[in-house]
């Protein structure tokens, strides 16, 4: 079954404890999109600016996804940079965010997009993933949603929308916390699928993932990298099998979300 | 076969975010003993004062723990007292460290004793678990060594000697991190590996284990808690039941390890 797409592409200048780099190929929908090409098609609806190179949209096309949806608008691209903490990759500072052509962007779908069966609204404005959502021709078989805490606190009225209108939500453990407003990542886990979920999927970086799902939970663990290089993308990868998964197989058993969750771990 | 155990044992006055409680009875060698005595036979070596309840060592006693080597001496029995992060239940505040009869402990272990087959060298000075090690009669089949940051930070020669001569090592995040000095826990676990164990436990709280060994690595995760209490003495309760299973089940294999974690855990 098709994938559809929807958050940032654009450009990491990214400092970690093992180097750095300038303008690397980066954003929720470039990671998600080339992590679930290995298992479904996907179709992607992003922004980029005049200066998008075009080996990055090859990049995307070699991977079998299905660049349609990818607006090239006057302007810049979105550009994000950060430097993880040297003594805990987990933890990383916000430099700079240039939304850029992101600012105006207005997604609009075309038909063959308004009709795929699987839906990932990666970490933009909320009030963007609602418009993707309303645009939709018929409720997806799965909505996933992902966000950050920037939205958390800044427009949590729509992102509650946008959860209560989902069948899963990705966030880390902070930010689950910082949503819910309970310490307890259980007790928050309940806060959101009272809200219409049946799925959380507790991101915990090095610690893996922990799934809720119908009053069970599942651990993956993630696998124990010596040389950690960059973890920028890793949570969208994981979406991008999780989900890539899910698609290829048209199943939405809790057994197949927990197939999801080692595949997910495993991209 | 028998298992003998040699650690702290008593009383802990304790503030966590669901409430509080003195004198509670506590230490590393009573955790432990309990746990692993739901899988084998455990005899313990430690020292308390006269103020020690007999209620305390009746619970014991109905645990099936052999209470031979649990001197009662004249003085006051060791004290711990801590506080949980209201916020986070994974950090702890020592507040106090009285340590009474066990800053005179010279442990003598009896024939029996120093014949057993399993010895764990909970928490304890390095210096005493090396005069325990060196009674034992022969060389016990399987050695695991527990410890904390103040003897890394304090006694790192002897306690290094400690971890050369044992098969297992059980340390938190933390303590991998401060005795090896490599932030990765990967490569932290192969300090240790060169150092002569096989097998390096990493605890990770609420997040569960990574047991390191043969160049392999298994995980097991915690059950996650919506209500959690009190999670002193967690850490004592996981090798309890880790070692207990190892020694009920006289079994060494890679594959006896990973049973021993997921029971670990489960206690």
């Amino acid at each position: 079954m098709g994938m559809l797409v929807v958050g940032s592409v654009g450009y990491d200048t990214v400092w970690t404890p093992l180097g750095s780099g300038t303008d690397l190929l980066g954003g929720s929908a470039t990671y998600f999109s080339i992590s679930a090409s290995y298992f479904s098609s996907v179709s992607l609806v992003a922004v980029v600016g005049r200066d998008f190179r075009s080996d990055d949209i090859a990049l995307l096309k070699n991977h079998g996804v299905n660049t349609n949806g990818l607006e090239i608008a006057p302007g810049k691209t979105f550009r994000w940079s950060g430097r993880y903490n040297p003594d805990d990759v987990n933890l990383r500072d916000t430099l700079d965010t240039q939304l850029n052509v992101f600012s105006e962007f207005e997604p609009s779908l075309d038909r063959e997009q308004r009709n795929q069966e699987y839906l990932f609204l990666a970490n933009i404005d909320p009030e963007l993933q609602l418009q993707v959502l309303n645009q939709m021709e018929r409720r997806p078989k799965l909505v996933a949603v992902d966000t950050m805490n920037f939205w958390i606190d800044s427009k949590k009225p729509h992102l509650s929308k946008v959860i209560e209108l989902a069948d899963v939500v990705f966030m880390d453990e902070g930010e689950l916390r910082s949503f819910s407003e309970e310490a307890n990542l259980v007790k928050a886990a309940k806060v959101i699928m009272a809200m219409g979920p049946k799925t959380v999927v507790a991101k915990q970086g090095e610690h893996g993932v922990l799934l809720f799902e119908h009053g069970s939970v599942f651990a993956a663990p993630a696998y124990p990298i010596e040389r950690v290089v960059d973890p920028t993308g890793a949570g969208d990868s994981f979406a991008g099998g999780f989900m890539g998964y899910l698609a290829s197989e048209e199943d939405t058993t809790d057994t197949a979300f927990r197939h999801a969750a080692i595949l997910g771990s495993v991209m």
